[in-house]
């Protein structure tokens, strides 16, 4: 079977030859139908994050994908039921341990899991591949062709998730979002906070001039855009409001530490990004007495487990139809499937990274 | 009746006249018995913290008082009951808002609350003083010498549950906790988290020499002590082991981001100290990372409501009484009061820093 890998640090992925996977007992073999691309697939490619299996020397990639059971092999799920598969998995060798036992790999810390096409196993970019059952999630037959947005959905759900139990503690009546960042994450998030969560008041940062089919797709969602470059992020709580949620999915350090000016009181940031090192100067003793005096929260939040996967699931149901078809700017077969990289470093641009918002790669006709 | 008060900025407090205050409706007239000094008060003394009512030129100190019903003016309170009031009002001339319809006035932001002997109303340190009943908390009999405890154990109880909560959402299971600060609220929090806690691995930072009176509470309690001289913050997660809560008591500004470090993976870090500006550089790029790809969490947190009060009254029960003893060094009559601030800036030294832990002045005998 066609699979597209990547030798880390070589800049762009591969097309590769592999032979089908057998099923394990307790595992389904899935037809793939689409796999998407984020940034997390560009820091693999980079070479920036991620690893390849021990021994071997590339790295099948994706991690965003839905499939077809084309072999349940004993378990539960039956032929033709779509489903979306769960990143982590037990490190080699290791059946379990008590956090996949527990159902939330997601707080598994290093060396307790692997990332199907992000490190220590190969990933979804393959016609076919196999799951133990209990990672594949239903999906309904109408979301299969967006079925690869439930993997950065649940993203979402699990970092909204802890944040709402961050302020668990007291009546908290939240009406205002800020995300940081207005990539697909951002986007999908922020029409999360003003469709299916139900804000009011919801603005996106970004650093892009209109007209930009993200900004547009802001304005149609009722979001307010923001942008960096007029509004740094200690500003916009004077220039617009303090916000009860900021949601930072921009991987830039600063936002981190930023997000606590504009946050209002009782206030929770949820962190996203992976940034590298980088050291900068902060007035670190009136970010501290702003924390402690207006009870605000800070959260960082990393993958997610099958219950928010199940969640994005219905987000995705409930999502409008012309949101997603805005989002998913481009969906390619595997003999063009280097056009869903468009931002791989050593490869021929092939994609408009001004019109470019989120790629699929599609192996099989839905 | 006798108060003592201070001039903001003078540098120390002073014994003053004042009349007995009459209760208004839904008041009760408390006899005053104990009430304690922290650093809030010399905060306050100091002039860099709170402020006194508008059109009076002194604050009368004490948010940290045990007293006796002297006058239950019609309220639900009997005479002879011992209470501990809460600290928190609502601004003069307002009857009341949301947060302190919700019970939750210790969420409420700047400009929506007063707080009694800090800022905007005068305190507890009078020889009477009246109070809105359903602000004051009962407390047995045998706990009214360490009343004026409840106030800081609340604000213990507070933030560990907010802690606590944001750690909600999964399976969290701590078992280590590093407090950092060994004043008195430091050693009663230190004493929570091995005794009505029960966590088994509890560390205590200080910067101070043994023979000390603070360390010999924290080895009789099973505390690590950590000597921040010799290992800083950052270090302590290597040199002893992560920590899943830290609490941080020092007010100095760095400790509320090197707790990160400090922290295991899926910890969270409570922030109490109120610093002021303070400028310097940190690795944001490492630190955001690590708050991210470990799901770590800080939660800023400050004052506590009628709740937190009651737990703290439990929690006070709990507590070994040879601990409240030793925390305790020193309980000094009206005509000595001076004894009970040995840190005020100005007056001359009255107490021995070295073996004062904490301190209260009496006004009524128990």
């Amino acid at each position: 079977m066609k699979a597209i890998a990547v030798e880390p640090g070589a800049g762009a992925p591969e097309r590769i030859e592999l032979p089908v996977p057998e099923p394990a007992p307790g595992e389904a073999l899935v037809r793939t139908l689409r796999v998407g691309v984020d940034g997390t697939d560009y820091e693999v490619i980079d070479g920036c994050h991620g690893g390849v299996p021990a021994g071997d020397d590339r790295l099948v990639l994706g991690h965003e994908a839905v499939g077809i059971v084309e072999e349940p092999n004993g378990t539960d799920l039956e032929a033709g039921q779509y489903v979306v598969p769960t990143v982590r998995r037990p490190p080699a060798g290791v059946e379990t341990n008590d956090y996949f036992e527990r159902g939330e790999p997601d707080m598994a810390p290093d060396g307790e899991y692997v990332e199907r096409g992000i490190v220590g196993a190969h990933g979804f970019m393959a016609e076919y591949f196999t799951s133990p059952a209990d990672c594949l999630v239903p999906i309904p037959a109408d979301l299969a062709p967006v079925g690869f947005l439930v993997e950065p959905i649940s993203i979402t759900e699990k970092a909204l998730q802890h944040a709402a139990a961050s302020r668990a503690a007291f009546d908290w009546r939240p009406e205002s979002a800020l995300v940081l960042g207005n990539g697909s994450l951002g986007l999908l998030t922020a029409a999360m906070f003003r469709t299916t969560i139900g804000y009011d008041r919801v603005y996106c940062l970004g650093r892009r001039d209109r007209p930009d089919p993200s900004i547009d797709i802001l304005d149609e969602l009722g979001v307010t855009y923001i942008d960096s470059r007029e509004t740094p992020v200690s500003e916009i709580a004077d220039a617009y409001e303090p916000m009860d949620v900021v949601y930072e999915a921009t991987g830039y350090a600063k936002h981190a530490f930023e997000s606590i000016d504009a946050l209002a009181p009782n206030g929770v940031a949820a962190l996203l990004g992976v940034p590298g090192d980088w050291s900068f100067e902060i007035d670190g003793g009136r970010l501290h007495r702003e924390l402690v005096l207006h009870n605000k929260a800070i959260v960082g939040s990393v993958n997610s487990n099958r219950d928010h996967f199940a969640s994005a699931v219905d987000t995705l149901a409930e999502l409008p139809p012309w949101l997603l078809e805005a989002v998913v700017t481009g969906v390619y077969g595997l003999e063009e499937y280097d056009r869903a990289f468009p931002n791989a470093t050593t490869d021929e641009r092939s994609g408009d990274d001004d019109t470019t918002i989120k790629t699929a790669v599609e192996f099989s006709d839905i």
